[in-house]
């Protein structure tokens, strides 16, 4: 591999000829060989609208040359399109800053705006990286800044939609199934009656319950570190330069986003992400429950609840033929244990803060990407793979209802409730019906027994 | 000890002759050895609360003979009183449902009802604990209702108001210490200079952000259960019955609660506990990036930083004499941790329902109480006995401040990165002060360093 | 309430005139109101054993007056039957290190010494709290060391009996069951045969493994810091101090304790607590999977599994009548949940530490401790009110088990995985049997069939 | 791309034509779009070692034609030499059994030992996945057998090595600085002296505390499932096969492996990854306070405690001229922030097992995988670019030293405690030095106070 000389305020570095990083990502690719997981480049394109909207800022607020401000933006722009996204290589096990991921930016765009501008960055910098890239800022102003961006437009764009079509999906089973009455279960024990509509209609409230909660906590991530710089003091930038940048992001990626109230808060506290993760965190543990009861109604195909039938998507098994299982809860319960962790591990890097500064942003940032991200994608699998096809297994829930003593139930306002445990568990005892016993411990005559006990008539309360 | 014979629909049993409780209290507690926490008395009033809520819906509805009304309201009224707090005696780790307590409250309830319409609830049962008190309810649908009866309340009444009472006590900080010009520090390494009262502003805005995430989870809370009965379909209710409860509720308590829009969500999700316990979360993570401040900031009294003097409450070690130490920050931070592991239990709980139910409802509630009056008295403690008695150390933070390398940052604007860069660099190496080393450099002169750099213009933008 | 004046370094205070405790312990009761949770008197007895071991070695040494040893032994052994419990009012949430606990132990030992020796402590001091009862220690390093004491304990004498109890009563259920062929199920889907003693012989090795992990990581615990003082230099202790205690208290309680090879390590770091809450959190892992199989094999009692019947100890519902519920597998299961919640909090307060000390111990010790007591407890719970009555329900496991299509895998080595998919998955399409579908297939003969196919045979490998 | 047509047991699929997966993984390939982690190649290549061993113990049983095992040795060897890790594209969130990449090891071992026989896989299958790669075998036992292969060599091979080096580093700095007397700190408050050597050597017992804990972690993973075969009963299986496999591993890998004595424990339980992931999360906590330590004691240049200087590795600041950060502390320090989320998700995945099967398999695997990954090449990134280049600060250090009341604890046997606290507290309010006060308050001599009080005699016991 061929290198060029840059240098920075440590010194000369060798860095590889083609490549448009400069000096300090060369000396953080060198010294952080830990793990794999490079920056998200959802992050980097955040760094991209970011770096644009403070270079137009800047040359509006006439601090920074306007002909190098419309070089510093095509290059950002060229970066938002994905064209540089090989020129970001380090790893987020980095300065707990993110510094060298802004200098990264910082460096990446300066020699392409230096070329824009007709040079060779090889040779000459027509924009320096820290003078005219990161004028008027600072990594603890800018990292937080993508960081929040990210999590928005993640939020916004991945996680809700996936989260609304998984819900829509219920919804429409929610109203094939609305007729079907089927036992209850609680403790796993049979229980009163429901239509399964109503079962999945639990299923869909639980995810638009969750929707709200994230919805809501999209609302701090808005709030933007930008002009703080260096310690929150906004030093070295203009006053007005914060809402600025607010506002030109706002334009440029469509959605709002405001100058934190408080830019101290702003690159301390990771509160938001915190609150956002405790959030999604609602939804993981809904969509375990939810994903348990569709493998558990589902299961068998022979010696299990079998109420349900689930679509049947690869063999099941190396050694049983013909085995079929819930493959794609299994894929999305085993995210959410994962979204659990990542959600602890937010939570501890966002209380290490100390003074003026997090040092756990990377990792912040990352897990709480990860999470969106798997459960967004796991969320689509789910839906497309099992909850689409899912079916009613009417024999199986007709059996099931009608054997249940837990109908007993409709008596209590016309026996009590000590009269109707006797009848059930004098059948239980007996492995008899409810009716026979009913009118063996001459409690009710037959014809009662069959006007109080309609099962369909159990799932709804009454006047 | 006595005893009497009570009876319920396992047979007969032994229960200490003066208690309230019945049958099913004596079982759970004979059956239940489990630790020895006990449901919070809090947890008992909202049960009493709604209780009585629904003894007066049933009335009015004609559900409920209005004699037996009138004494399940007065006995739920004694009950709010603390006057039965004993007759509770059942632990947090009984049957998931809490169907133990709801019958621990139905059994006290009608004994007392029982009395106060005449009767001896030893003899005679004049109010039915299930029939009656129960009437149109479930453990199902009344245990999550008090759940979130005490959640809604002692967010508000308990968390909330302590975490007000400390923002204010920073807010006071803020401006005692506004002018108090100090040396920032970032990744824990000196940086540009702040006024203390900024830090302090840092911490008063992290309070008022997790006020706000607090305040807001608090909505969910108001959804109650009350009208599901058994699995969620309102069985043996009214149609009316639940959003006249929540009514009776918001009127009874002087807060508002609104009948959940679906009770199968109600019955089995707990969402909006993990949801709030995440707005707990950010709380406690900013709490103890605060409290781990205040501690090294006072740290010292001669070799640590040393910028501030915390009160000094007690002797700080049985060996070291004249120690003093920041007890109460030791303090609030082991309540963090106990709170982040409260909020593991919390979402591991609430992903774990099967069906028409989740049965980790106990721990649910018994872990968020915890975080909540755990944080809510260690704040009061905190604030109380070191916050209030901050006080600045003046010629440590002056001392401190002089010696920065990084007051070079101003220079950024007129000399460049780089020629900064150098100066520090040179000052550092050679132990000398940065105005010495900009001259000897010729990169400026002694006036021009006297103009540019003045730390306390350095605590803001500048146009 | 009357009164008595005791100082301390920091000044007078008013002690109520009964109290066996001093000045710092009154300070600390009032500057700590945070929650209800007082330090385990199981700790405290461990300070007391080891109060007498550093009182007789400092005599043997002759650093202690052997008058004022005797009657510091003597006080100690009261504290260790109990007589003295009330006197230890302290929170949990209180100093970091300990200290006040410490102190409280020195000044109840003192006081309780000085009225052996025949004097009035309300008047005079004849034993010091500090010069005499903490001679040659450090809160640093007896809170540590009695944190070590109790867990030993606590495990050798709680947690592992239960264990073992309860790992004996699947081992008799495992031979009770032994010949009783059943259904095995893989993803909750039919799966090849077992026997349900096979099937509990997992639990029990189950809890085996976890024994084995448990008792392995006392050892570590076995570490005593004792003798590392202040900051672990050993300052005003004797050199031989350290072993000559760790030797006394492996006499005087009867298990092995030595000293810790490295004492800047045992104040500093509770990586033993990590590595021990990781072993208990395998157990609960292994219990939730165990308190799971056992409610799900056991639901019903008409639309679940229904393969075994767990005991009936209460009314499970106060509006379903005549259910029952696997209420002994919740307990324990909201237990588990809880034990996960204290191995983060334990985790988190183990990487606090700074330097000379980790101040995180008092959480540390309790949530270890309250994970101790509430597994054996459940444990306990679950064995006598569950697992010891389990019984089988032969007529639903027979006739799952000659449902089940699985039972084709049996074919492989005959006729091949694809021609035994064909098999199965026409069966499962037609509703018919295996073997039905073997011979219309002209896959197999009928005499065949049931030769390769013998349930009983498919538990164990074939040679 | 060109494509061939498989089949398996659910019908037709498209595969690439190139391709040496079948049908099977190319299902799972298009039916989990979740995320971009894949199989780790380590857990591919155990999968080719345990083939090889089964492959080649079939043959010795007579199980398997001679030819045929060579062919498929053969294969396994190639795959685990790296030349088909491009043939293993599924990820992580597939099915909980990880019966996927079990069958897509079958699939490409089955094509190329198809080859390797001389027949071209398009057209013809010489080698059966089911039949012959996996003969004897169940997703249910290879994939708990390939977890444990992988964990026991990523522990071997890469944490424990890279542990004992980092530990190494610390011995040889305890060396340099063990005449170095320095303060030593407690509560962050100034405490009695120790050497700088012997804070260090606390370090290096903490790792070698950690290192004890893994090692003893590893035992219970070298328990191998296979032989389990479908359920955990063997059914398919040789008797003799189990153990056989294991020898052959051992002897094949060079480290011991044992048949698990309970193939029931070893299909369900993951708890020996729960264990070794507790013993893993003491080693993170013990670095966390190990890291913070050495930023802190780094910390400066001029305003922090500033006792030793890290290694300046790279610019720390996008806006603060010559700034350096303690970067290598804030990598690990993320590193741990994952291992602890990673704990949890173990935790959470091993605890959720049904009957004979976990299906939460890969995940466990995975985020084991990881941390053992992340914090060896952690370790490895701290030791070199910082640990070994620290510095001790003679200077600052002996300034601090010098100015602490703490010193005042040696002479506690001499005056008593009450005295000494009286000097301490003395000096500290009038800002002078302990040996002033202790004159003039006539308490004792000059003479006797330097003898008394001596640093370096202060960090060591005295008979």
């Amino acid at each position: 591999m061929e290198f060029r000389i840059e240098k920075d305020t440590m010194g000369e570095i060798k860095v590889p000829k083609d490549r448009y990083w400069g000096a300090q990502t060369e000396r953080s690719f060198e010294n952080f060989k830990i793990g794999t997981d490079k920056m998200p480049k959802e992050l980097i394109h955040a760094f991209a609208a970011l770096k644009r909207s403070v270079a137009k800022v800047n040359a509006n607020l006439e601090k920074l040359d306007s002909k190098k401000a419309q070089a510093i933006i095509k290059a950002c722009d060229e970066i938002r399109d994905g064209k540089f996204d090989d020129e970001f290589p380090l790893v987020i096990y980095q300065t707990g800053s993110g510094t060298q991921t802004n200098m990264n930016a910082n460096e990446v765009i300066a020699n392409r705006a230096t070329e824009i501008l007709g040079g060779d960055f090889r040779k000459e910098k027509l924009i320096h990286p820290n003078d005219d890239v990161n004028k008027s800022q600072s990594s603890n102003d800018t990292f937080p800044t993508a960081m929040h961006i990210t999590a928005v437009l993640e939020l916004e764009k991945t996680l809700l939609p996936s989260l609304e079509k998984l819900k829509d999906s219920f919804l429409k089973k929610e109203d094939e199934f609305k007729d079907i009455v089927k036992i209850g279960r609680t403790h796993l024990q049979d229980a009163t009656p429901l239509t399964l509509g109503q079962e999945f209609s639990g299923y869909r409230s639980m995810l638009e319950h969750s929707y709200e909660y994230i919805k809501n906590s999209i609302e701090p991530l808005r709030e933007l570190a930008i002009g703080g710089t260096a310690v929150g003091t906004g030093l070295n930038a203009h006053p007005k330069l914060s809402e600025m940048v607010s506002e030109e992001l706002s334009t440029l990626l469509g959605t709002k986003f405001v100058s934190s109230p408080n830019k101290f808060h702003a690159l301390t506290s990771y509160d938001a992400f915190v609150f956002a993760s405790g959030a999604i965190k609602s939804l993981a543990a809904n969509l375990l429950k939810i994903a348990n009861d569709i493998r558990w109604l589902g299961s068998g195909p022979r010696s299990g609840l079998g109420e349900i039938e689930l679509p049947e998507n690869e063999p099941g098994s190396s050694i049983m033929p013909g085995k079929v299982n819930p493959t794609q809860a299994e894929a999305i319960t085993m995210v959410i244990a994962r979204v659990f962790g990542n959600d602890a591990t937010i939570a501890f890097g966002a209380s290490q803060g100390n003074f003026e500064l997090n040092v756990y942003k990377p990792i912040i940032l990352f897990s709480f990407y990860e999470s969106v991200k798997l459960l967004s994608s796991a969320m689509d699998s789910f839906r497309t793979h099992c909850v689409d096809g899912i079916k009613a297994n009417l024999e199986n829930i007709k059996a099931n209802l009608e054997n249940s003593l837990m109908l007993v139930t409709a008596l209590n306002p016309y026996i009590g409730y000590d009269n109707a445990a006797l009848i059930a568990k004098t059948a239980h005892k007996n492995g008899t019906t409810l009716k026979e016993e009913a009118v063996n411990l001459g409690i009710l005559s037959a014809e009662e027994f069959d006007k109080y006990v309609v099962p369909s008539q159990m799932t709804k309360p009454k006047a």
